[in-house]
């Protein structure tokens, strides 16, 4: 965590603290309070200290664990499994021991919470621009080793997918199943079997997984869909995988897309299109672009090849239909958004570049690296090569 | 999901419609729109209808899953990828659109968004109650067998684990490593080791999991050590999984205690002990007893045999120092509690039983199963023996 860098955002706060209530699961608390609590508790900062509130029961880890400059449990607010009000008045009494009589809180952050602070006497003000995100997204040199450690077991696990389609078989004309349909030892190959190769490597290597996206021919199209069922030569293969380090909690983030057998000229146009959006998006990443230039950078390649953007048509529902990237850290999802709007990006911040192309009638293709933003243009995170054959 | 008992309860809500503004990890969400949107999306129930409001890259993947009367996309409220505020004059558009001038929100609904329909003059109430998460308290048949379903799956992770105890060597004196450390395949069996066991046999049998617990010696003294390091003999070894199915989202729940070796009088007294308390809290579980009755009912085999609870001595640290179960289903935690001020047990119920004894100086001992409150008593949804030795 960048100490310097939170001091300076958060005491530009108008409140007297800051106050989080949440579990580990949000990325806020996690990086404030360094403390994996499973159950939603409290952290406070004030003028440059944290405080947090635990139950008994994760109060001893919380006292190892936590980078806080205190670390409370509720027993010393008289509180023990009461209920919902006598909660919040602990809450209360917890921020007002640390002379707090106004708080910001995220835009994420409980409304039961808020209330019941407000009805308590206690100013609590909503932080749009939510402080914490913005100090998350420039990482510290431990952060982005974090992230490269995270996108080294992501490769291994990228690298066992593609192996299974590498090695697998197709059915001839005539056969059972379906001519077309992948085969690995003697059985169709699919989404699943694929999926599941890859989350058993990741966890070799240490890493946790919620989802991964192994989607071919018209499933590829909707590029949320996580895939299912066999796998077909001929067709666009779409392998995108983000695991999250079970140690640092980091996450990394890559997208291939292969084909088995001979894609289509139109899949093989894309995909040529589709790497050059990409080398464009990245030639264009340095301090002071902005994420809308570098998507613009994008879609530039994309429509000057006569393909739908949102740019050009907000309503499409084929061709380049979401943004260029994301930021990512303890969250797969953060800022800077590298999309209309985007903000300046600065050394520090890193993020996803995965342009791509959709259509039901021909199926998906994105290609996704991660990468660092550094003093003088971007340093690459993901070493695996690009390729659509296997 | 019970429909019926939906309605009954959200139609008891004071305001026009029940608003929730959560992705699928929310469990709230997941269960009234069934759809397992991966970023934040609004679900607004109005007398008996379910309306989804989504992202255009949700779209289409939305109107197929969700169990809505409708989904719409930003688009047709002409947003697209706009600032913030933008995005909640969407939001309250939406929400006028289908009549309605008040709402209701969970108590962990983020605050930015009630705060902001409020702004746009919709009344905004906290359900303190958190209605739904009375409804998907009570599992309909099917839920009861997704539960029923990711739990066979834990049965056969906790094999893999026991297997892995069972088949373990122990260092000898004199050896490196320490003698009485356990040994597999010449390596000294870390917990990580049997996690990584687990956790593979779980996605073998489509489950995810975010974390387990494989905790010795002092370590499984706090019921929250996930556990690290070699394991060793005579000390007991708690091994918790929480696994879920990745197709249903729904949750399974068990713990075992193992000892490699020959435990101390002291922890072979804890374990008879613990699976006393365990089977008078099996015993007391029916529809009309509260969930206070049953934690009283493990409590009181503690207590009789001399072990502090937090009802002798509420600032204890050893002893039986968590409640004695809680409701499981989309969530891990969920209603009802199974502890002091539970309240009343109704069939469908899911909850976990899992009375434990902890202390430093001794180790941990934690036995859990997962049952279902039936008409006339319970139904155990676990298949695994009871038993102390490998």
């Amino acid at each position: 965590m960048n100490r310097a860098r939170l001091a300076d955002r958060l005491d530009d706060i108008e409140t007297d603290g800051y106050l989080l209530d949440a579990a580990q699961d949000d990325a806020n608390q996690l990086y404030l309070s360094g403390f994996t609590g499973p159950d939603p508790f409290l952290t406070l900062y004030v003028d440059g200290s944290v405080h947090l509130l635990v139950s008994g029961l994760e109060y001893g880890r919380a006292t190892e664990e936590a980078a806080a400059d205190t670390v409370e449990r509720h027993a010393e607010y008289d509180y023990e499994y009461g209920g919902r009000e006598e909660r919040y008045d602990m809450y209360a009494a917890f921020v007002r021991d640390k002379g707090v009589e106004s708080v910001s809180m995220p835009p994420r952050a409980p409304v039961g919470t808020a209330d019941a602070m407000r009805d308590r006497g206690i100013d609590v003000a909503v932080d749009g621009d939510d402080a914490l995100a913005e100090v998350r997204a420039v990482k510290t040199a431990d952060e982005i080793d974090a992230i490269r450690e995270a996108q080294r077991a992501n490769e291994a696990a990228m690298r066992a997918a593609e192996s299974l389609l590498a090695d697998a078989d197709v059915a001839g004309a005539g056969d059972e199943p379906e001519a077309g349909t992948l085969l690995y030892e003697g059985e169709p190959l699919t989404s699943e079997r694929v999926a599941e190769e890859i989350e058993v490597t990741l966890l070799r290597h240490g890493c946790a997984l919620d989802e991964t996206i192994v989607a071919g021919g018209t499933q590829a199209a909707d590029p949320h869909n996580r895939g299912s069922g066999p796998l077909r030569a001929d067709e666009a293969i779409i392998v995108d995988i983000f695991p999250r380090s079970k140690a640092t909690k980091y996450n990394g983030d890559m997208t291939r897309t292969f084909c088995v057998g001979e894609p289509s000229d139109r899949l093989r146009e894309w995909y040529d299109l589709t790497e050059r959006a990409f080398e464009a998006a990245l030639d264009a990443i340095e301090p002071g672009a902005t994420g809308a230039d570098v998507h613009a950078a994008a879609c530039e390649v994309y429509e000057d090849a006569g393909e739908p953007t949102f740019r050009t048509d907000p309503d499409t529902e084929t061709g380049f239909i979401h943004s260029t990237g994301h930021g990512i850290g303890l969250d797969v999802h953060e800022l800077p958004r590298l999309a209309s709007g985007g903000g300046e990006l600065e050394p520090g911040h890193v993020v996803t570049v995965e342009p791509g192309l959709y259509d039901p009638a021909v199926g998906g293709v994105r290609i996704e690296d991660l990468v660092v933003v550094t003093e003088d243009g971007y340093e690459n995170l993901t070493e695996y090569p690009i390729s659509f054959g296997v």
